[in-house]
């Protein structure tokens, strides 16, 4: 009998632990109560103070801490430390890429960092079925929920199929939307990959995380209603803020 | 004009690079061309040699040999360190949780950690229809491709709805293939969430990662074919190892 129930916590029981459970995993745990106790956006003690009361070292606080940051627990804020929200929770989708943040009552919001042309590489231009070296559409933004940062896309399409995207799109609205109503097309069908990965330190910088955070990547793969290649997407969320949800039904 | 067309890799074009790149983060980009160079297997050379080559400290090679370990782009092998495989492809399905492990050409095994009856806490009982307190089946397995610990998952099930599950089922097989066989019902309707958490001290050890690796978290709910709740599944996989894919189409 055990007392983990709970399933969406890790499981404790079952077989005893071998071997010790580090001093840092511990005062996490015992960390842990503490934010339950103090609710979203409560201000926890200072380090030293949690070092005192745990009766642990201070770099031992400091491990725990970038654990509960790096998972979301907590955020800095200013110069203290304070209980985060829950994650934001992203329906996969064949359209919208924000649906999560709206529903979650907060706007989505996009930011431009590049719009260029580049030369199709080999594997590029198979997947958007163009001649290699042809031109296509590189369009990165830094996708925000309200005013927080939470994520940095990179779409390609061919440059043949959108001539006039620099020109008529602004870059800081929906992209769907601006296909729909200006192409009459949209993704109708899309592959996608997910795993996780760092944050390079250049992409740290732009959603503005800590380094080496883990990310959630998401490659995608789109085609139109004809079944033609639209864009090559790669969408990097913060591991700490999304999840993403699926719902399967059984192939015929 | 950029050379960063690859979709596949981190974009470093567009904008340039605000302040200075981080030494390890400059020696973990010169590393992946020698390990491109080797190919999978390959052994690398000690950090003392790479240290030498590159000239800088050994802790700057450490911590890019640590992230590149983190990422899955190096695994240990006995006192060396070598250039590993690819992920696996894990297509996310109702059906089997091993068909990636099978296409890439290797066995899925279990191996049983823990199964026992729990008293249904009132989230769970909710989500298996069954009372409050009502007595559930918790299963726990290491995944494994081959001889490789690759993930952990657990099984929630209602005891009333399979109570020889102790008996009847050999715990290194597959459980849907049972519950097919044994029950005639297999999940048709299944929602997933994922996220990336880090691996508990327990998970870490019965998985036999580095502790504090990115891991992927399914969170599973399905159904039978009468709509009937079937199981709650927590499977945690390894970061490095797993990626998953889903087929996508636009609701008509």
């Amino acid at each position: 009998m055990s007392d983990a129930a709970d399933p969406h916590a890790p499981i404790r029981a079952g077989i005893p632990e071998h071997g010790r459970v580090p001093k840092y995993f511990a005062v996490k745990t015992r960390l842990e109560s503490v934010l339950d106790e103090l609710g979203e956006g409560g201000l926890l003690p200072t380090e030293r103070e949690l070092a005192a009361r745990f009766e642990v070292a201070r770099e031992t606080v400091r491990q725990a801490l970038r654990e509960l940051l790096i998972q979301g627990r907590v955020r800095r804020k200013g110069r203290g430390t304070v209980v985060a929200g829950p994650k934001l929770v992203q329906p996969l989708s064949t359209s919208s890429c924000t649906e999560g943040v709206r529903r979650q009552g907060r706007t989505p919001r996009r930011q431009l960092i590049a719009l260029e042309q580049l030369d199709a590489d080999p594997v590029l231009a198979g997947e958007l079925r163009i001649g290699a070296g042809a031109p296509v559409w590189h369009m990165e933004r830094v996708l925000l929920a309200d005013d927080e940062r939470v994520g940095l896309e990179s779409t390609y399409l061919a440059v043949s199929r959108l001539p006039g995207l620099a020109r008529d799109f602004a870059p800081d609205t929906s992209f769907y939307a601006f296909l729909r109503e200006h192409l009459g097309v949209e993704p109708v069908s899309v592959d996608e990959r997910i795993e996780t990965v760092l944050a390079t330190p250049r992409e740290a910088l732009l959603i503005g995380t800590p380094p080496a955070l883990p990310m959630l990547l998401l490659h995608r793969s789109s085609r139109d209603a004809n079944g033609e290649p639209l864009e090559r997407v790669r969408s990097l969320y913060r591991g700490d803020r999304f999840s993403f949800t699926v719902h399967l039904d059984k192939k015929a």
